[in-house]
């Protein structure tokens, strides 16, 4: 087909409106309901060979990552999905097959959460890139930041710990299959949590796509705090096949991790994995995991596979 | 620096806030005013080698024109631009100051408008690649499409035609400086004409970025109607310099195309050059210039530079 083929066809394809905005694609820019009066906004890349491999992941599969990792923040913010947004390079030798699967990925993945595809961009380049920006709405609540955990809360997470990671170590390994490489393959995070918390009373909330340990020591930097996590009840949102460092610094899998006051009861689905107190860094079992600002120093072997191929290193410019 | 290093450095530098979101970077998505309860989204990727040089742009320059061909968007919706979000795909070869530069790019030609960049993501690539999606307040207005044209209107024009297509030809010609150089490393779309033309009574607009006979062409197929546009009119928005197929078929100046109600009077600035008659199509000096779809047959010369070189082929899939 070749490259301007692939551009021409994907503009068929993408973007997939599966919803009703206010005005879809077909224009110099979509309209998109904001009845909140304020918007929800966040964005993320995916670079073949970085985040994805397609000998790995199907065209479907990045698609709904790509949507999943967006979507997920925006919920962590407490906010309900509303629109994407789809920049993509496509390397001429793509087939056209896997542009479309691409596109029905990203479609479904938003249409389960009620969101709808309603722009995009597709370009040449060499490697294929997914840049998606998610909107949200807030539905009145003020947004739940990193910043506001208090001394007495107690740590909840919402979701899958350590299985992306574990799926990606099977990959590595030969495996094709089972639930930890489909975990790896398609994160399903859990979206309505996001909102469910906020209204809630959460006083924190992040979504963990660097690994437990380093998102809280964000909620701990960012609120001034101190987190301590029990690693038995963190085991419950793990899998059989995941590890101990895998359940710690694993990202991926898009769990919510927040922050409640304990008089609440955490919502069904919701494990309470640790408290807040006074001080700094995160602790687990009572020993440090981070240093005050973060920073994970949990002991050799808990760092990311580093730049031997497929990590999410690129990540870690996120803001 | 290397790779991480370089990732690491941009996530201090990327987003540069330059007034007051509701919620800036720092966490998993930001929140931006919508204070009509709608919001003007819209996405453009530029990659390296495919929509810039890093020979013939500056960092800066890059960083000025791919805010500007997103801001321009929003404005063609006659939409006022809010916010910025980048996803950024940085080789490891690229030096530090080559990515501040581009951070303050971004940030100037947002702040110029008054928007500012809420949120970004940076992660690792084999060429730059920049992807921004920008956000836009409707002020209470309908946003002004492509399919709203009626017979009897004026087509009016605000802004540069050719200029920067002209560059393009000047810099492979070798040259380096010069307004019509300077025009293609840095737009200089009439952004505040968007939501003036909007507010006037604007019944299409579309910003020039395919070149003005191909959007016009998406105008005359989105509302069902032939556009009949003089050559001697549309030399008022060119330059000496810039000959007749740049002026017809050059885009990336963002200039702004409306059709106007006759007993309406263009703002200072916009251009009459042509008028809005039933049919199909668009007509340069009564000769047929596109067919009904909009498909430019304005003859042999008349296409883009093709697959040889910086061209704005990737942008035919925008959507």
């Amino acid at each position: 087909v070749g490259e301007r083929g692939v551009i021409a066809l994907v503009t068929g394809l993408l973007p997939v409106a599966a919803g009703a905005p206010l005005l879809g694609p077909g224009d110099d820019a979509a309209v998109v309901a904001a009845p909140d009066g304020r918007v929800v906004v966040t964005t993320d890349v995916l670079v073949e060979g970085v985040h994805f491999r397609r000998d790995w992941s199907s065209g479907y599969d990045v698609g709904r990552k790509a949507a999943a990792q967006n979507l997920a923040d925006v919920a962590a913010m407490g906010g309900r999905p509303t629109a994407l947004v789809v920049g993509l390079g496509l390397p001429g030798v793509l087939p056209v097959d896997w542009v479309r699967e691409l596109a029905g990925g990203l479609a479904d993945e938003a249409g389960a959460v009620g969101a709808v595809v309603v722009g995009g961009d597709t370009v040449a380049a060499d490697a294929v890139v997914v840049a998606v920006t998610a909107l949200g709405d807030l539905e009145g609540r003020p947004p739940v930041t990193r910043s506001g955990a208090r001394p007495g809360d107690v740590v909840v997470v919402v979701g899958r710990l350590g299985w992306a990671e574990a799926g990606l170590r099977l990959l590595r390994a030969g495996s094709t299959a089972g639930p930890l490489v489909d975990a790896h393959r398609r994160p399903a995070p859990p979206y309505r949590a996001g909102p469910a918390l906020a209204a809630l009373g959460a006083t924190a909330m992040i979504d963990v796509s660097d690994g437990l340990v380093a998102d809280l020591g964000h909620v701990a930097a960012a609120s001034g705090i101190r987190i301590d996590v029990e690693l038995s009840a963190l085991r419950r949102l793990g899998a059989e096949g995941v590890d101990d460092r895998e359940l710690l610094t694993g990202g991926e899998d898009h769990a919510l991790a927040c922050t409640l006051p304990p008089a609440l009861r955490p919502p069904e689905g919701g494990i309470v994995v640790g408290v807040v107190r006074r001080g700094a860094g995160v602790y687990i079992d009572g020993e440090p995991a981070t240093g005050s600002g973060g920073h994970v120093h949990f002991g050799p072997g808990t760092g990311r596979p580093g730049s031997a191929g497929l990590d999410s290193a690129g990540r870690r410019g996120r803001s």
